[in-house]
């Protein structure tokens, strides 16, 4: 295994960058964090995770930096950002990557993949990971981890053949796991990510929408008759668009949510923050997608419009 | 015209009742008010309407009434009050009526003439009354009207032959014509109705949803696609329902309500002063109706259990 020898970056440290970059950094492994806002309070305080599986965790002396051209060349870069910045960080991910490294997208919705390949350099490889996994930022420097954390891994393009990609893969679950997380390798990135969207279209805009956590939206009749409505929309999009999805996946869904503790999805604090919600790969990208297969999602587009106008609203005009 | 020697009640002394009241008193006519919260303010200081188009208009002696069992029997009960009360209002309605009275629900959605029909006695006779108005209640006895007011009447049931009927209608649209108010009458009354939901479904779940005015509604993309995607499935499902439309209705609405000032729809205030919302009119009769006739309003739907869900957070759990 050689994931003793990597260099590790981490890109973006809100909930998700700073979870699992302080997980990598505590196996032993060689993890610099590129920081914006958080920077003062991590160099000052280190970095924190209160686990409510693995108990209070603190990372303190972090090596963290400003900007890309301070950092080390990286074998692997976790992109832990929004979706809605990573064209912007496209030239500090190209900067801190050491040639031939692997760039893994630690987020949700479709098409981000695509998005940021052409701004990559060719010897680069990409990957998607998707993260199972209820967290949140609770302060600059402190993240909450309420539940949950698998990573899983599938590659999506670069210069390696059938063989080398699953051993990229195969390199990049072994991270995880010597780290202490779930990780698992994904023959069909866009099926998962697929599959994992069925739970972001429904729960993240509705919790925006009608300002309500998990438990909230599935304890009463008509907001869990919601979630499972538009769950079933985006699961016969995924269907239309060529994917097989493991069966009743949507009410095994519900059900797995409604086992999970009461948890606001990532949108409900971007929207509480006026920071831009995830809505072009949690939404449009999907409605695109669709169309195009010929599949309309009336209800997800409602729920789009309906979060694009609050967009509009909550951002300065541009 | 018998219009002149009319007794008239009016049930629910809102922004409607306030204003039609006023309105037919003006014009000479014996209205009695039946009232609840608003009984103090209106006895000590009158109904005034503050209208945009008409000026500021007062009306001092008011003939206002605690309790139905006080009120002389009516020829005409014009009953503007929120249509959640309806049911226990109707021991009121039934009250007030002189034999043979004519019951008009100034009120939006469908089936509300159905659902009060079998509460009423069999010598009364049943109308709705689709009001085309801008106006709110500012304050107990104080109603802002601030565009339009035409009332369109017709028949729905009661001891009535066809001429009957028409001779019964022209005499209401006489009454509200006499006291300077556009009013037609309506061949259709269900046909009317399902016309107007076609603004009140988009209009007043997407007001409460989104927080927002008519205006900004409509100038923002998204939210304009949303108002015109809901108007367009109610268009549909009326149609489903056997209904014939004018031709590009939607955009004919869509236009109109681009021309009027900023507007609130009720349910928004419904909704702010933490009462019961329409919902059962503007959306679950409407959703029953159109499945029965095989047509599917999934935009509808999604307003329709968004709003139950807020109206469930609202009210104690009953």
């Amino acid at each position: 295994m050689a994931s003793g020898h990597s260099r590790i970056g981490i890109i973006g440290t809100g909930a998700i960058g700073g979870f699992y970059g302080l997980m990598l950094a505590r196996a032993g492994q060689d993890v610099h964090f590129l920081l914006r806002s958080e920077y003062a309070a991590v160099t000052a305080r280190g970095l924190r995770v209160e686990s409510q599986v693995h108990g209070a965790l603190q990372l303190d002396s972090v090596q963290a930096y400003r900007q890309a051209a301070d950092m080390p060349p990286c074998d692997w870069l976790f992109v832990a950002a929004k979706t809605t910045s990573n064209a912007a960080l496209a030239p500090a991910i190209v900067q801190a990557a050491a040639p031939g490294a692997k760039v893994v997208l630690l987020q949700n919705g479709l098409g981000v993949e695509d998005a940021l390949r052409p701004l990559l350099r060719d010897d680069m490889h990409l990957l998607g990971g998707l993260c199972a996994i209820c967290a949140h930022r609770a302060e600059p420097g402190v993240v909450v981890h309420q539940a949950l954390g698998a990573v899983n891994l599938g590659y999506h393009t670069g210069p390696a053949d059938a063989e080398q990609r699953q051993r990229i893969v195969d390199e990049g679950v072994a991270l995880f796991r010597a780290a202490g997380i779930d990780s698992t390798g994904m023959p069909s990135l866009a099926q998962a990510r697929w599959m994992k969207l069925i739970w972001n279209a429904a729960f993240n805009g509705l919790s925006v929408l009608l300002d309500a956590d998990t438990r909230t939206l599935l304890r009463n009749d008509d907001s869990r008759e919601l979630v499972r409505l538009v769950m079933q929309e985006v699961e016969g999009a995924a269907q239309a668009c060529g994917y097989t999805l493991p069966p009743a996946i949507t009410e095994k869904m519900l059900q797995g949510t409604a086992a999970m503790p009461d948890y606001l999805p990532s949108m409900y604090h971007d929207r509480r923050a006026h920071r831009p919600m995830e809505l072009e790969a949690i939404y449009a990208v999907p409605l695109a997608q669709a169309a195009q297969a010929g599949y309309a999602m009336p209800r997800t587009e409602v729920l789009y419009r309906a979060l694009c106008f609050l967009d509009a609203a909550a951002q300065p005009p541009g």
